[in-house]
């Protein structure tokens, strides 16, 4: 285990061994995660919706519709949990019980702060292009202002967060070991298929790569 | 669309011409899916964890560890969310604002049943077998009573779920299909490594497929 749990509220529970708390680990499963998973609540409810999120230092950023539940609930009920996941691998062991999977997870706890300053919501949206598709947001036609008003731009600070990641093969006791049964790690990542140009593009320009 | 909203809790709020509330779209995605999102309330605040789910009919069921949040909060603040996203494509507009992605979701909520017969417990942990490995749960040693205690099954029912879909290539004004930038969709989907036999497996084993 990596640092120290920033608060009891975000000590990890089960698995503690997987945990990291220190900026690095988590720094870098944000930065690899391509979506997230928002939860807030609502009428004594959680709800959790799904939307995509970038990093600027040491902050989580992500972006909603300014319409939508996600921008409204930062300020009727504040209190928010940002979570990404991995996928990078299934388990496979001799018992169903000891059937795992290797993944990378953050969890973040806070109060979101909602950027209301153009510029700086501006320049957030860049960035969060940059993660995507670098060099990108300079070819596109620039946002209006209007466009800007309909875009709600928030973050968290990293400051209650906390990383979980397991790695390698199956734990079988030893005496399961000779159960007939294949065991071992199958992977899996995101792949890219082939571009779809939209039907009314010139065919000189070339697509971006595919954020993986 | 299709369908109606099961309640107003359950309504769509943004997009609503991507959402669908019938069975089959909802049932299709749950088992596209290979991992999901629960969302609960503890202390107030959104707790938001990634964890594997399957469905039986008309029932979305997950699993835990019986000593981990999941487990607990079924009985101490049970109202859920269970929510899966599967990101189909990346969508590139000529604007910033433009800009979307191809993508399946589903929210349900509800109040979690634990599952506490063994024999139920034990056919649904099968159930979720045969959704990533087809035929594995009998080659597999049985788990023992000790195990199972471990582990606990929850169910909810789809009473209340809703599912969004967003599909094809950016919308953008005719003004400005003439900036000069790729603008169409760059499909991704998950992909299958090759498989890792644990270090001491006989040779003649075969792995079975990628769950994808």
């Amino acid at each position: 285990m990596h640092g120290k749990p920033p608060s009891d509220f975000a000590r990890l529970r089960r698995h503690h061994e997987r945990g990291a708390y220190d900026t690095a680990t988590i720094h870098a499963i944000l930065d690899a995660a391509l979506w997230c998973h928002v939860g807030h609540v609502a009428q004594g409810r959680p709800v959790v919706l799904p939307t995509f999120h970038w990093r600027q230092g040491e902050r989580v950023y992500w972006h909603a519709s300014a319409a939508n539940r996600l921008a409204k609930a930062a300020a009727e009920a504040p209190e928010t949990c940002l979570t990404v996941s991995l996928l990078d691998g299934w388990v496979l062991a001799r018992t169903p019980f000891n059937h795992s999977a290797n993944y990378r997870s953050v969890v973040c706890f806070g109060r979101p702060v909602v950027v209301t300053d153009e510029d700086e919501k501006r320049e957030s949206l860049r960035l969060f292009f940059e993660k995507l598709y670098p060099g990108r947001w300079e070819q596109c036609r620039p946002p209006t202002r209007q466009e800007m008003k309909a875009t709600a731009v928030l973050w968290l600070p990293l400051t209650e967060a906390s990383a979980k990641i397991r790695t390698g093969g199956p734990h079988d006791d030893d005496a399961d070991l000779a159960w007939p049964v294949w065991a071992g790690v199958l992977p899996v990542r995101f792949g890219a298929g082939a571009p779809l140009p939209e039907e009314r593009l010139p065919p000189d320009l070339a697509p971006p790569a595919t954020p993986l």
